[in-house]
């Protein structure tokens, strides 16, 4: 018996030549993410709740709402400035939820442990993730661990999967953006992509650089509860703020104009993007939205996240222009104009 | 930065010595799975839904009763005979979801790819995935996507979480196991464990051997319909027969007596056990399960599993004693009785 007894689905031809394989670069969240999923995944799975391609799957139950998502993470090394593996497994999914405007309750963690990884190590994870879980207010409800031999992974990869519920009638979805929505951005960008990096490469920097890995439900429920009309959230990670956008404005088919000014980075990650030839608007993040918000609601959005420590320095960064043409068009501080693209091949594998 | 930054949670000491490590008995599914899930994880996560230590967690949402589970699966190789990683990733969540007597609705797939994997085994898994789900009647609707380098993973490993909505009144659990219930097997046992084991070590049978994996909710959503009060369900995968019925005792807090005689298995399992100096009871299947069935109930329910063809062949193999003591009496076929133990050690790693 081998794998050619299997037939490959006929109605579902494959969009790469016969020795393709995969890449790290398929892993970046980017351009070749985006053809890894479009081009082989959802043409298997073809169903008209993936093909919203949001961060969750809504769900309808009986008359109740609920949210779905999942995760893994690969990151490499297991603990960074300010963050480990079991955090951003938590964080990560919370946030997935977060992201359709549901209220996370419960959360699957699934893990694949590499004979050999010390119990220290576990156990250390394990407790970052029980104090994450509890924190952000969600119950960890169902798992599984399997094991694999030494040299096939890599200490620890965890799986978490997440059921919120939706307990509002707001439809939030890149299909609701509308010609002139304000877009919020929560905080400043790239620090959790430079911190993994600076720690995996022994970098040191003058400046303190941790990751922002954080919970983002707590300011998505206050905007919610105060009646604000969310049109679209996303949260920026692998790929980072360029790749976020591009992505909405694609699955929105509406133009954005964004002002390179109005982002803000810290000293620390521009010095080290500077340092390393990266643009900080493809950098990971952890921590950080953007939101589509009406123009007449946007300053009590504002007002409403800043109240809250993870999305204290929110800003408007830009705005949907008229037109069905879907591209990010990018006011640089020198004043030109370029369209945005997503991150091309792979810019830092296993951040997340 | 270092991990040491990270404090261990104090109420949570490690059971384990300061330099124990990871072995792959750790991910057998027998002794040394459960002391990792009840001395380490188990405390960090203390709730009462994950307590039931049941194959999924029972949620209520709204008015809506709900079943959530999660799996990883790593098995080697990723085709075997009577299936692949692909198949065993929709049942494996499928049957967990059914054993809560659950009907599975939707589900969740995660993939973390390794570097230089062919394009064309990723659509060869995927393709059978898509059609395996099709055939359970799952819809896989939300997903991701990770790679790792070469020699940090194995190909392919998929985890895929489940939803699945509970339609009755009845609490399929356990504690619900009583005094003169029938334990019923749902068919031969062994299978999958010796096609993978066959597999993987190049041996050839004369008889075929083919893994057993299938979908069990068909016919446990029959015995539903049908009124038959399930008092618990368990599928039998790492660890076989005997670990099920070990687990079930100790969580029931009953005594099993079951009959070697009574228990199926095909002569290609029995000659492939014998050859390697195995007990079928100990060997992995996925697509068996047993069912703790009120004795008057118990013919009726045989009348029932014996219409659908993954249970054809059911048959009861035993029966719960009076007494509290948790333990399963095991008479053998020459007449002796000898309690029943978990797999001790490992068998056969990475069997899912």
């Amino acid at each position: 018996m081998t794998k050619n007894q299997i037939e490959i689905n006929p109605e579902c031809p494959l969009p790469f030549s016969a020795n393709e394989r995969v890449t790290l670069g398929h892993g970046s969240g980017g351009q070749l993410s985006h053809q890894l999923l479009t081009e082989l995944i959802y043409p298997y799975f073809d169903n008209p709740i993936l093909a919203t391609g949001h961060d969750s799957a809504l769900l309808s139950i009986g008359n109740q709402r609920l949210a779905f998502t999942t995760d893994s993470f690969v990151v490499s090394p297991l603990f960074f400035p300010g963050g480990d593996i079991g955090k951003l497994a938590i964080y990560g999914t919370v946030n997935d939820l977060a992201m359709s405007g549901a209220k996370p309750l419960y959360l699957s963690c699934s893990l694949i442990l590499e004979e050999g990884l010390p119990m220290n190590t576990l156990s250390t994870v394990l407790a970052s993730m029980s104090h994450t879980a509890e924190e952000s207010g969600i119950k960890l409800v169902t798992g599984d661990t399997k094991v694999v031999e030494k040299g096939k992974g890599d200490g620890i990869y965890i799986n978490t999967s997440g059921i919120g519920v939706v307990a509002h009638d707001i439809c939030i979805a890149p299909q609701q953006i509308e010609k002139g929505d304000l877009i919020i951005l929560s905080g400043d960008i790239g620090r959790h992509g430079m911190a993994v990096m600076a720690m995996r490469e022994g970098l040191t920097f003058d400046n303190p650089l941790n990751s922002d890995c954080a919970a983002l439900s707590d300011p998505i429920q206050s905007l919610l509860n105060e009646g604000i009309v969310i049109h679209c959230l996303r949260d920026l990670t692998r790929g980072g703020l360029a790749t976020a956008l591009v992505e909405l404005s694609e699955s929105a088919e509406k133009t954005f104009l964004v002002e390179e000014t109005a982002i803000p980075v810290s000293d620390a990650v521009t010095g080290a993007c500077e340092m390393l030839g990266l643009d900080p608007c493809y950098v990971a993040n952890e921590g950080r939205f953007i939101a589509f918000i009406p123009a007449a609601q946007a300053e009590a959005a504002l007002t409403l996240l800043r109240n809250h420590s993870v999305s204290a320095t929110s800003c408007i960064i830009g705005s949907v222009d008229e037109g069905n043409k879907s591209q990010v068009v990018y006011k640089t501080t020198m004043g030109s104009e370029r369209l945005m693209q997503r991150l091309p091949g792979e810019q830092l594998p296993r951040i997340c």
